[in-house]
């Protein structure tokens, strides 16, 4: 793969003002009155964002299509009709209380990019098709990334249609009810061969923010474990029982937790460990409680790292039971993902050429990329967010950086469908 | 008032076995599949266990009424019409992972009372009164205790009817709806004038059946009081938010529950402190908690104690923050109960007199009887429970032992009514 040495000009093609529009457009499904969206997947609000996107891109003239896992493909096409396309895009769902722009930026950045070729009359020779993956969250049902997942053959939908969420509902009903929203699409095949894949997303971290620098270019994705941890003891009376002969499932977590905090104590602070779940049983408030249950997320660039500290996860569960049965189940297991070389310097060198500075980061979070990485060259861009809070609904990120990365992204998509 | 030197001869009286299935009877309504009992305050189990108790009274003759807050009396008369009655009895409500005996034992063992006399012919002075309390658990409708306690005239009715269980139910709605499982029950007033209250419950601890005695006078009931803890973070991307930054209320309330236990630690096991409700939010496993809440269950026999160390409980969780915003509300403050000094000697020397073994024993958990202390002369008798364990499904005692304090039990009614 080679690189070219001047610029498209299609950055000057984008128009700041109509991508943020769009941003807050797709922001007021699932709204939620703290300034967030709870656009979950499969959900209501997931099918109506999915609609807008698919009017705006009948509106452009594009092509639209959709798969079995419902990943939504809009296309323009390049001057060999045949070539491999260049894929860009992210996901439209959101966490319960999520933010504007995580998986959305990637998706309005890719539409924009896509607008921006139709007014300058920018012809490329592969296809460019704009993607929006399926559930990237997770948090709706287990796991995330299922749409890009399922795309790259690395899992089988099949695996996931009789999972249920907490009200019962199953991915496959939920599909299905989202499929309807956008009834009249083209169905096609899941999978393709793609010549790249690049996609934009807010950094959800600070470093880009502290150090003044609108473009990550990212280096890859730190791996991950997600562990469940159950705690089973012995109801007792509040009141009545000595504590010396209780098995309070409760108190035996919160040592758990205490001790593995003391154990993935990291002065670099490069550890990533959350407990997001914790949950109790019966929740009498005089009723020692017989079950406790809790989550356990960590992250880590080194594989050794996982490892090393995963590896203690059981043993201080068990050594911190008090008398309690304990399981600990991994539920996933990612290694790291390093991106293509070729992708990485792509975004490097149409950052500088546009004359801004961007640094190499490493993604915390995992991302639809991981999976376009087994496939096929591919690789992200970040922008920065305030003060790095994501997950939350008061995510945030200003005009500027939208559509400066925008123009990053732009150019390299070009370049990348013109090689 | 003066104590009999010889027995009434109603112990005799006492048939076990008949005892004994009416306790499985009863444990039928509401019965869980691990062998417990789910029969919650004002639900429609708690109206069909009351429906029972009311059939077997009207088959022994006795004389039922209820009073507004849905307390149910059985009324054996005795020769002097007017002179205050003697009260026994307990609660059947339970809680939603209850025993068959906690409450039941009480109301069940002073039905056994008032059959004996009549099979034996035993007539009292005062009329005896079995009385069955509504809502002693407290655990679907706070407080517990609230029959005795609106009986007593330490609580007004009017003050809970609007507080509302978890569905959002009412304590009016669900009172009403009990009130008319037993539709044709005479009204009566609430309160009166009690010569005295005996009431027989199960130990709930482990002392009894470890020093292998049958009865407990019980001196008195400690201490108690309830607080919740609040704790306000902030949501952040578990991948990505450096730990520094991260205002994490779980880790911030594990922290709190981890250095409480550490300043409650008490060598001589006498202090109760028990978390038994514990929720964070949002509860997705890959997003920081923003906010985390539970409860603290405090109890202890001496005031000194429980002003010292529940004092402290504020400004550990402030020092335990993290950054996060923490609100710590006092819900209940239950000052320790002595029993009167006659009724516990009552207790002894009918034990004593029917060839069996006490043990003065303070009791851990809060009962009825403290309401009654604050207007007659009242007190407990304990009977063992397997391993201490209540406030479980697999709480369980000996038919042996249910005969034995119910033989006590009777002595000292007759006794104390013929005072």
């Amino acid at each position: 793969m080679s690189t070219t040495h001047h610029t498209s000009g299609i950055a000057a093609a984008i128009d700041e003002r109509r991508l943020w529009e769009r941003h807050m457009a797709m922001a007021r499904i699932g709204a939620t009155p703290r300034g967030g969206v709870n656009r979950q997947a499969f959900s209501p609000e997931d099918g109506r964002a999915r609609q807008l996107l698919v009017t705006w891109a009948r509106q452009l003239g594009c092509t639209v299509s959709i798969d079995a896992v419902g990943n939504v493909y809009v296309r323009r096409a390049g001057s060999e009709p045949t070539a491999a396309p260049v894929l860009t895009g992210s996901h439209l769902d959101s966490q319960p209380t999520g933010g504007k722009f995580d998986g959305a930026y990637g998706v309005l950045a890719g539409f924009e990019v896509l607008e921006a070729m139709q007014h300058a009359g920018v012809i490329t020779r592969r296809p460019i098709e704009l993607v929006c993956w399926s559930n990237e969250e997770g948090s709706r049902f287990q796991p995330g990334c299922m749409g890009s997942s399922v795309f790259t053959g690395k899992r089988q939908l099949s695996e996931f249609l009789r999972d249920t969420d907490k009200d019962g509902i199953t991915v496959e009903e939920a599909l299905q009810a989202t499929l309807a929203a956008t009834p009249d699409m083209p169905q096609r095949a899941l999978g393709c061969e793609v010549a790249a894949y690049l996609e934009a997303h807010i950094e959800q971290g600070p470093l880009l923010e502290a150090a003044g620098i609108p473009i990550g270019a990212v280096m890859g994705v730190q791996g991950s474990r997600r562990y469940t941890v159950e705690v089973l003891g012995e109801e007792a009376h509040a009141g009545t029982a000595p504590l010396k002969t209780r098995k309070d499932a409760l108190k035996a977590a919160v040592s758990m937790i205490h001790a593995l905090e003391e154990v993935m104590a990291d002065e670099t602070d490069t550890v990533r460990c959350t407990i997001g779940r914790f949950e109790v049983a019966p929740g009498s408030p005089n009723t020692v409680p017989s079950r406790a249950f809790f989550t356990i997320d960590f992250r880590h660039p080194e594989q050794a790292v996982i490892n090393h500290l995963t590896g203690q996860i059981e043993p201080v569960c068990r050594a911190h039971a008090r008398g309690c049965e304990v399981s600990v189940t991994r539920l996933s297991n990612v290694a790291p993902t390093p991106f293509d070389p070729a992708i990485i310097q792509t975004v490097r060198q149409h950052t500088a050429r546009l004359g801004l500075t961007s640094m190499d980061i490493l993604s915390g979070a995992g991302h639809d990329a991981m999976y376009m990485a087994t496939v096929c060259p591919s690789g992200m861009l970040f922008i920065p967010c305030t003060k790095g809070i994501s997950h939350n609904e008061t995510e945030n990120t200003r005009p500027e950086d939208v559509a400066a990365g925008t123009r990053v992204l732009a150019e390299c998509v070009v370049d990348l469908a013109n090689r």
